[in-house]
């Protein structure tokens, strides 16, 4: 199911071009949707059949007449994979000239859970003076609580995927704080749940700046794949439903400035495209 | 005022060495402590005077009879400042022979929300083998919605201080990794109002560990002052009511093993006492 959140606040199921709104049948607050959200997560299993059944028969929108908004209202944390394609880890560090870093030496960071943004906000540039790259990543939402949960059962915490735009000035500060001002995470369209990805360790995954394709990668190129990076996550550390976890991006990354339109897109999932501000 | 959390997730008011329950005079929720605790924040200007009333009339309880919880109840990110002390820069550089690094160079960085713990927490070390560290700090907790505030206005945005301790695992990895598993961020012994602290930047920090004095340090000695902290970490970005800052640490760090006993202390706040276990 691909459940977005559109307009004002309220929920929607996706199918092709249109939008099913199923906020009744999930007893949704469009004035608390952080906590409307961490009960429909708690509850799919048991509530999926009800919202099959209004999807079928309920009131539909043509998608392209709705605002979709960001699909995680609320993230409680974003914990994010550095450097986790080898070719991405390449140009990383030949561009910047470190000492060579890589995954398995650095592990997680977290961004800001308040620079996540919607798929139709644009990213807002803090220093536009600055290098600022769009990074193009696959993204997914914790659905259940965790601690030492193995890569092998991680499927099992993992409610579902979405596009994810990792923005990140480049410089010599925590990468922590290059990549957390607001608007740096834009997430979207929507979520596909999990149950509607085959493999999320093989999707194509795509990045256009103004038409021009920058980034055309596979998540089956990932070091630490997806579930690698939950184990990870969770590694004495505790994982709350509704946390966030970005999986790296490909090579590619480059600039972006005031103006241009940044698309990506992702196998399965769909796609979205946010306008660069200052 | 000193705010605490006791016993089974009750509000209270610590004067000299007892406590008074101040639940019922500020509809504290005990199922809800987090969503209590930010209403609390929102209105303790108005709440005061009731507050106090009930301190000198209410039930009152010997502090060394109730047990201290973590007193704030679900932050919702945690920003905290590296070598923002010279003197524990200059150790830094020394004992790991890194590039010198300074806080003007790195900016701050993001321990996780779900490694904070209370005053009577153990801390619990995931990797014994490595070298795992003790940093006692000045932490305060943000009261109000900023972004984009300076220095010289943060004053007003914060709601109260307390003692943290910011447990580090040494080694390569992010900084914002090694700083975030479970119970490395013990707070306490309660939130004193910032109205009763008399200059945040002026105060005596101590941390002993089995007795020992390890850390001996001022906030005056501060390079980014606990305002100069909040202009940084809102510059761009949104601190939300329940956020947390970690002001950095004096000189003096060190190793703690299994079976050790963490005291930290600061002027005008108090002082707790933590055990460190496997």
């Amino acid at each position: 199911m691909k459940i977005a959140i559109f307009n004002e606040d309220l929920l929607g199921a996706v199918t092709g071009d249109r939008i099913t709104d199923i906020s009744k049948v999930t007893n949704w607050d469009r004035n608390d949707p952080h906590a409307s959200f961490l009960k429909l997560m708690a509850h799919y299993d048991e509530w999926k059949e009800n919202i099959e059944q209004e999807i079928a028969s309920g009131v539909s929108y043509p998608l392209n007449g709705v605002t979709l908004k960001c699909p995680v209202p609320g993230a409680g944390k974003i914990w994010a994979a550095p450097v986790n394609y080898l070719k991405h880890q390449e140009e990383m560090n030949h561009q910047f000239n470190n000492a060579p870093r890589t995954i398995e030496e650095l592990s997680l960071f977290l961004k800001s859970p308040q620079s996540l943004s919607g798929p139709t906000d644009p990213i807002i540039l803090p220093f536009p003076e600055r290098r600022t790259d769009h990074e193009a990543e696959l993204g997914y939402i914790v659905g259940k609580k965790a601690k030492n949960v193995k890569a092998r059962e991680a499927k099992d915490y993992i409610f579902g995927y979405f596009a994810l735009l990792d923005i990140s000035i480049r410089g010599n500060e925590e990468r922590t704080w290059r990549k957390s001002f607001d608007t740096f995470t834009p997430i979207g369209p929507w979520i596909v749940t999990e149950d509607e990805i085959k493999n999320p360790n093989d999707l194509a995954i795509s990045l256009w700046v103004n038409d021009e394709l920058r980034q055309s990668g596979s998540t089956k190129y990932l070091i630490y794949d997806c579930y690698k990076c939950f184990e990870l996550a969770c590694d004495h550390m505790t994982l709350h439903p509704g946390d966030i976890i970005a999986t790296g991006t490909p090579e590619g990354v480059g600039p972006i400035r005031e103006g241009d339109r940044v698309k990506i897109s992702i196998e399965q999932i769909g796609e979205f495209t946010v306008d660069v501000t200052i």
